[in-house]
């Protein structure tokens, strides 16, 4: 995405990580006439923190500004079909109506482009960008890295189209995910291993300096037989180097009770700060600090006791069937 | 590679197509110290021109500078095994030693950087660059596009490895080919039809405007079931719009009557230009010229009449089973 506005040549400003008053000052230096874009995330892999969609949507529509939105680590795993964050903030009613649309204006409607990838989550590769029909032939017609290149081969999209559809109709993984995820942090609570909180999948253990993130990372790997990407500069600030932990639907308790276990001795051997030390440190990233940030899941509890039968027990299998029948194509 | 150029920042120069003296003044303006990087092309995929790499690798020297070379519309059709038109030039060498080196400096050692596509003549998709392991160390470390990127999947890369290898090892797919080449190009002479010429498997028949080739190409399609694109402004210049053939091993003597035919009849229908006419014209493209330049075929009459047992016929294949041991990829 960087590289894109890079690439754009475009006039750009960065906004501070969700700080919608700065958003809204540097929008603000300009008349509404002037074409703006606003290119952020859902789900910020690195934090697990995730964009306040709607306000954002709110203030492009008063400052005229597009709003492209990247639901790259949140396609397959947010909104009862897995389209992403957007998707999910009107989850009753896209439980609902299937994948038609659900008969008012729904926050996936307001958001003028999303980019997926069609790797992660749906285990292949490529991706895909949805947006009007107008939007996405411009970038069809303008997007030189686009134009002149091989597509993908055909046994490819066709593993593709079969994972979209496996996906959107599993709400159940995405449940057991969660339930791996919510696990796996409520553990590390229990023994102060300090996961920096956010309301998502994402489980980042705060290290705070490169050279112990490394070994850290090293020695799960090593002494575990468990890798776990280490997250240094310039990924992150310097001084917010961490692990990053992402559970799966197939991270079972045994699994995680492992993880849990190796992270626990990693954490003595290397002698890393837990979330005590990081309390007399004045806190970090969230971790330790005196005033905590009540962090709402973005899968509730009412959600998380939903099945793959409320998933079709709606419009929802016709529509579907519709689709296939009219384009030759699941989406 | 012009978006990479243009993304790179760094200063740049055009050189007029395979202009070595033009080419050497921009050089000159610089001194050798100087970093400088050359980038360019072995078959041009709109014309069939193809440069002059030996002597761009000796002004790179004299010069300082690096060459990348792009060889994607060359691999799987030139070299004894299908690494393109720069093993190609060392023909016998590389035919005798099989995929090691042979025991001198080839003109495939001397290109910095060879990049080419697994798309097209290897029927998959990707792309791969060839380089000492500092250079492509760098790109790794450094390109942008590449880094954050999903990796092409297991299943794909089997694919490729397959298709490496029976491309390699199947010199007379790129004879066949060229024998197909050559017919098509002959018949088009002997009934005028204007191919520009050049020394490679291209076939680009000249109509001049774009109202024309669109027409032409329409034409091919729905009258006579042949798909041939038109090449207009801005991939050629204005006036010399084209539509573009690329026979193939698989386009015998019957379907390339076929298209010779049919083409006959679209000139015929729309009127367009034949060599004659273009020769009162003073001559275009090399079309119709007064003092026509001799075109000599990269693939010689003797290279045309060896066979796969010719290529296999040496340490060849003794190579390749190494290779394939100690590194599990066939390359
Ligand atoms: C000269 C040249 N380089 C590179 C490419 C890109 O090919 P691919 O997308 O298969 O890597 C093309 C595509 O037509 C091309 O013409
Ligand atoms: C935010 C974000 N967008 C896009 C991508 C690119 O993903 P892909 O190569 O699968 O399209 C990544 C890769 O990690 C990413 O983190």
């Amino acid at each position: 995405m960087i590289q894109g506005i890079r690439n754009s040549r475009a006039k750009k400003h960065i906004f501070k990580h969700n700080n919608l008053e700065q958003l809204e000052s540097l929008f603000a230096q300009y008349p509404k006439s002037t074409p703006k874009l606003i290119a952020f995330e859902s789900v910020y892999s690195m934090c697990g923190s995730v964009a306040p969609i709607e306000k954002i949507c709110d203030l492009a529509d008063k400052y005229g500004a597009l709003t492209f939105l990247d639901e790259v680590h949140a396609v397959g795993m947010y909104g009862p079909h897995g389209a992403g964050v957007a998707e999910h903030l009107d989850f009753d009613a896209h439980l609902k109506a299937g994948i038609a649309s659900p008969p008012f204006k729904t926050i996936l409607d307001r958001v003028d482009m999303i980019t997926g990838t069609l790797g992660k989550s749906f285990g292949v590769v490529g991706g895909y960008l949805a947006a009007s029909s107008n939007l996405v032939d411009w970038v069809r017609s303008t997007a030189p890295g686009f134009i002149f290149t091989t597509s993908l081969p055909p046994a490819l999209m066709s593993g593709i189209t079969t994972s979209i559809g496996l996906v959107r109709e599993d709400i159940e993984s995405r449940i057991t995910q969660q339930k791996n995820v919510r696990y796996v942090k409520k553990e590390f609570g229990r023994i102060g291993i300090p996961v920096i909180p956010n309301p998502s999948h994402i489980v980042p253990l705060l290290v705070g300096n490169a050279a112990d993130a490394k070994k850290g990372s090293d020695a799960l790997l090593n002494q575990h037989k468990i890798y776990v990407q280490a997250i240094n500069f310039p990924t992150v600030a310097t001084g917010e180097e961490r692990l990053r932990i992402t559970p799966s639907p197939h991270h079972g308790k045994d699994v995680c009770d492992a993880l849990i276990g190796s992270v626990d001795q990693v954490w003595k051997d290397l002698n890393l700060k837990r979330v005590p030390q990081w309390e007399e440190f004045g806190g970090h990233c969230g971790v330790g600090s005196a005033n905590p940030v009540k962090v709402e899941n973005l899968w509730t509890d009412e959600m998380m006791k939903l099945t793959n039968a409320d998933l079709n027990d709606n419009v929802h299998n016709p529509v579907i069937k519709q689709l296939e029948v009219s384009s030759g194509i699941k989406i």
